[in-house]
């Protein structure tokens, strides 16, 4: 829980199988549409803060069903993205965004220095050190985790319908994701493409630099068109065909690593 | 404060100078000779729990001084580096070292994964958590931090003098290693080395790692020969010699960097 002035306390992040012993760490966070009452509306009509715009429709469905799947931990965000967006640096322009696709966030203009601080206090650490003593303990106890970041992305984007299916989009190694990437395209028949909708150069990539580059995990980021997961049935569907394709991938990526070793 | 099992509390890190307004962002990992009670002597005699395997003696004295003279925050650790190396991710063998030069540490022998993940989790990561909480402080209200950590060294390993008395170690971004090495040639007569007594290659720069290349932050490692600042006054003499040689580092990479900007 966090506390911000006044008093108001609200979940900040939620470890869900925090103990489960797979190899992977499943993250989500644009899990929430929720506008804990010490931010408010923001100033957004319902149709807003229900928008994609609010957060990852379908993304925490996806991610929970991958969890059980793989016997993962899932940590989780219980917060709308438009108070502070969990996968940005706290000086990014986009951590606290103004105005997203063709909606202005009227409570995010014009923020000084003493606001960004207090939502980065209150949404953004929590979270993240949340997640960082995930890791760490499982460093600690080994062995390492395998870091997946679950997301979804919208169909229409300005207007422009987008093929893309399954985005596979990789930061500083890219091993793990361009693994997924030829299981989904051997197992699925989703258009998965590599870095789409986007790649590390817009910025996506926060949670994967932070956590998972410093201690050289295995790790990926999914983007899921969110009209594929539109519905509870769809999201189960979803994770049951990826969580193959992630297995398969860490193996092969393991074993390359073996005969590496070997060799 | 931390608190391990059997209820036993004692303070981890220590924050000094919190809000000052400098550039710099001061941080000492091996800070302090402390062997809290929940974790006892480690079976070590005293004189090796005052020994330089145990802190880096000298390396407070001089990192105070330097956050007093540029006017910034200080992270420092209140605990010994054997019961947990700060500067050390949690699934090295040197975060909880059995062995340190020619002293055996009895009280780390074949720790199993519960006591590791006991000391990461009562250690680790409230020093880390405390000093990302300074960080994403200062990057949501402004201007990004610069991260600069003092260490020191003993000037005889394994038997062999070390001529090297001010060491300047990078990780990913080497520019302002380079800039202070340039400087500190410049204006004193310390034998100055980039990348000596140690380099990134020896697994040193983990708070630099953690901290600084995800947030793309300009940093820093600096190493002291211990015997240059074995009491208060050369404490002090050392920081006020090496407090010009920062600001004029951090002056001639910013400068190159608005440079590059306007060109």
């Amino acid at each position: 829980m966090a506390e911000v002035a006044g008093g108001h306390q609200f979940p900040v992040v939620k470890i869900e199988n925090g103990r489960a012993p797979g190899p992977f760490l499943i993250v989500c966070e644009h899990a929430s549409n929720t506008f804990p009452a010490a931010f408010g509306s923001l100033g957004l009509a319902a149709e807003a803060q229900h928008a994609h715009i609010a957060w990852d429709p379908g993304a925490l469905g996806v991610a929970r069903r991958l969890a059980r799947n793989l016997d993962a931990p899932l940590v989780r965000a219980c917060v709308s993205r438009l108070i502070y967006d969990l996968n940005r640096p706290p000086a990014s322009p986009g951590a606290i965004t103004a105005r997203s696709e063709d909606y202005v966030v009227p409570g995010n203009q014009g923020l000084g220095a003493a606001e960004r601080r207090r939502r980065t206090e209150a949404v953004y650490l929590p979270f993240h050190d949340a997640l960082h003593g995930e890791i760490a303990g499982r460093l600690a106890a080994g062995p390492a985790p395998v870091l997946v970041t679950v997301h979804s992305f919208t169909p229409i984007w300005f207007g422009t319908p987008r093929s893309v299916e399954f985005g596979v989009i990789h930061d500083a190694d890219p091993a793990l994701a361009q693994a997924v990437l030829t299981e989904a395209k051997a197992h699925t028949t989703l258009d998965c493409r590599l870095n789409e909708p986007y790649s590390a150069a817009d910025e996506v990539t926060h949670t994967l630099r932070l956590h998972a580059t410093p201690y050289g995990l295995a790790n990926v980021m999914l983007e899921i068109r969110n009209d594929l997961i539109a519905d509870p049935a769809a999201e189960t569907a979803m994770a049951d065909l990826l969580s193959p394709v992630l297995s398969a991938a860490l193996a092969s990526v393991s074993g390359s690593k073996t005969e590496r070793a070997v060799v």
